[in-house]
């Protein structure tokens, strides 16, 4: 992949190489890692981990991680591949359709399953113009598809947790709630009283406990956007810049 | 029905008598009839009213509406039509199970179907003590077949509301999609910050609008709960004292 830059995360102690023109990663992945439960020396899978921010984010936040991720874009997982070398984290990165994971994944399980997966229902937008970005962003396989093999891949009483629009809310609390146990929901919301945009989604294998809808985390302070002026709220800050956890509440 | 009280509702304008002892309404019903966007012509019918609550709510909010009710028990029907006589309201109330609805009432088709159905799953929960309040609260018929019947007697483009636990929404989504359309989510929050303990969620007979997670309602004023001191929010204030509709955002 010829045109790449390189774009600093968590205060600079993240350095992310990622196309210039395909898809780019926002806040998503970082918020994702952030509100992974992960311990020293649990085991994480991502899957269609792009050039890796979610995963590396993680191991940033959590030292003793054994990671391993999943990415369909050949271009993409040599990205994440290089992103992890440059970021001193050895992840085992393989290049695959989640429909058919490699024997050796398909050999493990996982103590945490993460996932940010395209955004964008393809029969229902138009296709982005890069090809890179398109796969990235359209839904070719289904998220019934990617919860499944999340959830296939996790240690009994392990997590799977997904970042997406809050419009598809419905779909993955069926997909995960005829596999996965204790769904929790925590939605993001840009400002406070705003319909929350994105929901971070929880499901525990073998989780027995109720459903949780958890009050949406505030990303912004204020009413509306103000021009250029920074405005994330001291929590956000904390988790973007300093790397700091966003638990689902106990 | 010997032992029974009267209690009112929007600040007096509203009269209800209900069991002393029984399931006794809280502000739920008053929230679910605030949320129903009807119009003076229209037709409402309620799943499981109780003592009538709700749908007078609406009726006292709205005039002009056709109101129909259904309810398994006879002693609380027979309260609602009671309690829609005092209140000058021609509310047409039958005796039914939901899953057998008389012929009359399965020849119409409604512009809303409202419904607060029992809250606790029986198979999870300890049975109430009292007979009433028990059926009232345990759930016999499914939250699944509730919705179906529910989607049954609508009209074309004609909503149906349910108000219910946070923990049922999953349940409630999945029940909804699979006849539903244009479905939306209003959390209910005790607080600001706090998890939403309950929602409201509609559909829409033939809709095609994405799903709609909105920001929570917050109830009461504070971060906690401050001895016998009046803390509703001003929105909830003009909801529960002055009728004000509590309209799904547009």
């Amino acid at each position: 992949m010829s045109d790449t830059t390189v774009n600093a995360y968590l205060d600079g102690a993240l350095m992310i190489r990622q196309p210039a023109k395909g898809y780019r990663a926002g806040v998503d992945p970082v918020l994702l890692a952030a509100s992974i439960p992960a311990k020293c020396g649990q085991s994480v899978l991502e899957l269609g981990c792009g050039v890796g921010t979610a995963v590396l984010c993680l191991a940033h936040r959590v030292p003793g991680l054994s990671v391993a991720a999943v990415e369909l874009q050949s271009e993409y997982a040599q990205l994440a591949k290089e992103n992890a070398q440059k970021n001193n984290v050895v992840l085992d990165v393989h290049v695959a359709d989640l429909a058919r994971l490699p024997t050796e994944l398909r050999q493990k399980r996982f103590d945490h399953v993460i996932a940010n997966p395209p955004y964008f229902d393809r029969a229902a937008s138009v296709s982005a113009a890069d090809q890179g970005r398109e796969t990235a962003m359209g839904e070719r396989t289904s998220l019934d598809q990617w919860v499944a093999v999340a959830a296939k891949r996790l240690q009994p009483r392990g997590y799977a947790t997904f970042i997406h629009r809050a419009e598809r809310l419905p779909d993955l609390l069926e997909a995960m709630g005829s596999r996965l146990g204790s769904l929790q929901v925590m939605p993001l919301q840009s400002r406070h009283g705003r319909d929350p945009g994105l929901v971070l989604v929880r499901g525990r294998k073998e989780g027995r406990a109720a459903f949780r809808l958890h009050a949406p985390v505030c990303m912004h302070e204020g009413t509306h956007h103000d021009g250029d002026k920074e405005s994330y709220t001291a929590q956000l800050r904390a988790i973007l810049r300093d790397g700091v956890a966003l638990n689902f509440p106990d």
